[in-house]
């Protein structure tokens, strides 16, 4: 059944409302409820698999997750958009739809990805931002932050970044772009890369505030990086903190 | 019972949580479960009724409000901080606690209160900020918006501001700060003014709007507050885009 038609949809979610992208078998997810409401706005059960540019986890969130999927039916964006939206209020939006080219692959075709990891660094929990922010109580100090993160630039082996069950053919990986940004009570670790290893953002981020409270048996971001040795990092941070803003194309 | 001591707190709370700040019988409220918990806390029930700042309505958040209440009972402020917080977590938080002299009160000693109004001004509805601020789809004119929030800085008659069952002795109000912040996608209306009459921010707030939209009888903020008459304002806009941000005190 070779479809005619492929659209490229951004979506916004909340991942606290979703068992992580990928369908699993009697949970909640963002691709089983999504796919589960296009058929309905659509009327027809004839499209294909949706195809993810990344698979966030449980609780992660997604500014900007880009999916694509084969039709042959006509679509009209603001219906789609509107109708979508409204079925999944407050947890999922549609932020745009465009047909694209047959060869067009969400995941495949994404040149490089941007995270984002916001951590609530105050004595006080989260409130406002329940659910959408890690709280560190400790101050942190960012300008050893940054120093931290720039270390990550550049190609890199990351076996100390790599959750087990990792499914990457290889743990070399390049990041173009690690800082982090402050924003009232908020500090932002800000990450841009190609591809990124199982878990490895939330990796880095517990590593940053760990070495940062002097919690790490290596005492640098480079040393951590040469023992190639994931029990030489630090913690792996909550996945409510983490998003994923945006993936890029040619 | 004259208490010996008097207490100064300052909490941040999702609207969402709570059917306002005012005590109601049968409904959850955030003056009724904040005195519930801090009674389980210091173990007590020999504490004066809470005093707050700002009577928010229901769904509207507050990033400081204060509050003051009296009892005879040290307070821990670390421990009753994390306390309070922890048996209201991610609805309440308490920012602060200090002991203040028995004269202070925080309603009556305040001198003025700034609030902010978030809108989230896009096509596509509220996800990561759902219950957070107000969504409005068409494009707002920001320089529009912005010139007819300054018309409202000054020594005024708010009578076309004021809500219905408003038990202010007088509709003059002096409001010293009113403007609009472009935030990405937000717009934030912030203003601040020694008090404010029943509803006045979120009217003001749909005012600014339909003004934008061409959809009010009247065609400027100063025709608005001349007529002196409710029904020449705007909608209200919804409590969930309203924050009470701080109260300032001499």
């Amino acid at each position: 059944m070779p479809y005619s038609k492929n659209y490229k949809i951004i979506v916004e979610y909340f991942g606290g409302a979703f068992h992580g992208w990928q369908k699993q078998k009697g949970l909640l997810t963002v691709q089983s409820e999504l796919e589960r409401v296009i058929r309905t706005v659509l009327h027809s059960d004839d499209i294909s698999p949706l195809q993810g540019a990344g698979r966030t986890d449980a609780g992660v969130h997604a500014r900007g997750q880009v999916v694509n999927f084969r039709t042959d039916l006509d679509i009209d964006s603001l219906v789609f958009k509107h109708s979508v939206s409204s079925m999944l209020k407050g947890k999922l939006a549609v932020l745009s739809v465009e047909e694209v080219p047959m060869s067009f692959n969400a995941l495949r075709s994404a040149t490089s990805r941007q995270y984002s990891y916001r951590i609530l660094n105050r004595p006080a929990p989260a409130v406002l931002d329940h659910a959408r922010a890690w709280h560190v109580s400790s101050p942190l100090d960012v300008s050893k932050l940054r120093d931290d993160a720039l270390c990550l630039v550049g190609e890199r082996d990351f076996t100390s970044f790599r959750a087990s069950g990792c499914l990457s053919s290889t743990p070399i990986k390049t990041i173009r772009e690690s800082e982090v940004i402050v924003d009232g009570e908020y500090l932002i670790y800000r990450v841009i890369g190609k591809g990124f290893l199982k878990q490895m953002v939330r990796i880095i981020v517990g590593t940053l505030v760990q070495l940062n409270r002097g919690k790490t048996r290596l005492n640098s971001m480079s040393e951590i990086l040469e023992a190639k040795d994931r029990r030489m990092a630090g913690v792996t941070a909550p996945p409510h903190g983490l998003y994923l803003d945006q993936v890029f194309y040619d």
